[in-house]
């Protein structure tokens, strides 16, 4: 029987990729996405789709209370999407404790089917800035995850968070994905999508492009307008 | 400028006197209560009661998605709520990653509002051996916490998680609930009740009744028939 893991899935670049990897080191992979009223909600539509089209035995969505994470560009109308920002403060698209909430779901779900693997995509090179991608929290995370639950007293076993692409650069993510056959233009990174398709402007467009740039592979993503 | 505080408040014994102690410590307090599909939801009226009557300047009520809390006798119908336990093993009312997601929720909405502290009545040693109730759990979260927010960058703050019960016996927690004029009567411990009365055989009953008598103060429990 084949070990099971959980993929948190956003339908963006780096999840994406990290679901191909689970997959391909022979996992019975549980895909899990959450709607916390993020403005680009289209990538809860592409999560579904490369879930079931990668081969995720089961896809889960869970509705959060958008009124926990309102503090945020990603989320809150009166707040704009900065473009071009080339600030080195934690950016007002930060989501409050976004990833200890996820990784607390995931935990939980891991915990009732019985599952010691939780990949998340998250980076530690090209990312925002974001706190809650740090590897000091990942392994704080999973220890504070080993103690909080019976997975020891029952099972002698650990739960591991996984980071593959922790210490990657957004290129190396791409080409890894790609020689998994990734898809990347059904995938969605922009905070800020006009008609579905990608703005160009945000941080994480950026960070798209020059991963593109930097990678053995053209840029397969559909934008709003001519870069 | 009062601090703000945030205390999970479950409609307990432990929560409520937690409260108490928020209160008297000069707080403005905000209760958090979570609906996750238990069969005991009348603690969450209660939980209004006391956070009204008690001074609390806001009650929020999260609600979770139940299917990721179901391994459980406290969610599941089809589990039955043990009575007269005396296995040393975490017991089938254990339900997974509980407190991680609920500390996961206030430490999102601390983040949200600027708050600092964070309390929960988790208590080491009149409690039913779950493993997110250990002091090493609290540690392992606060650390992660800290880690996983913006506190530090943005404040230059710490958040902290407290746990003024963590110590203490039954009967220690209610002689200073009762000295902080705590209505026990208006609180339910029980994980099983009838006609919202304590069944006086689970665990949680069992460790209230001891509690009562190792105290200074009489029973003010309302059980279902006669102990």
């Amino acid at each position: 029987m084949k070990e099971k893991a959980i993929v948190l899935l956003s339908g963006g670049l780096d999840s994406t990729t990290c679901l191909s990897i689970a997959l391909n080191e022979g996992y019975e992979v549980y895909t899990l996405s959450f709607d916390y009223g993020q403005k680009h909600n289209y990538e809860l539509d592409l999560a579904k789709l490369n879930s079931k089209n990668m081969g995720a035995v089961k896809h889960i969505v869970c509705k959060l209370d958008p009124a926990f994470f309102r503090n945020s560009a990603l989320t809150n109308p009166s707040l704009e999407v900065p473009k071009n920002n080339d600030s080195d403060e934690i950016p007002i698209t930060y989501v409050p404790a976004r990833n200890t909430v996820f990784l607390s779901y995931a935990l939980a779900l891991a915990e009732s089917i019985n599952c010691f693997n939780i990949y998340i995509g998250v980076n530690s090179l090209d990312y925002s800035g974001y706190p809650d991608c740090r590897p000091e929290f990942i392994e704080s995370f999973e220890k504070m995850a080993n103690l909080g639950t019976a997975f020891g007293e029952k099972q002698n076993r650990k739960v591991n968070i996984k980071v593959p692409l922790i210490s990657l650069t957004k290129g190396e993510i791409i080409n890894i994905g790609k020689s998994l056959d990734v898809d990347y233009s059904k995938t969605i990174t922009c905070y800020d999508p006009i008609d579905n398709k990608a703005c160009g402007k945000c941080d994480s467009c950026k960070l798209r492009i020059k991963g593109f740039k930097e990678s053995n592979y053209d840029d397969e993503t559909i934008y709003f307008e001519n870069q």
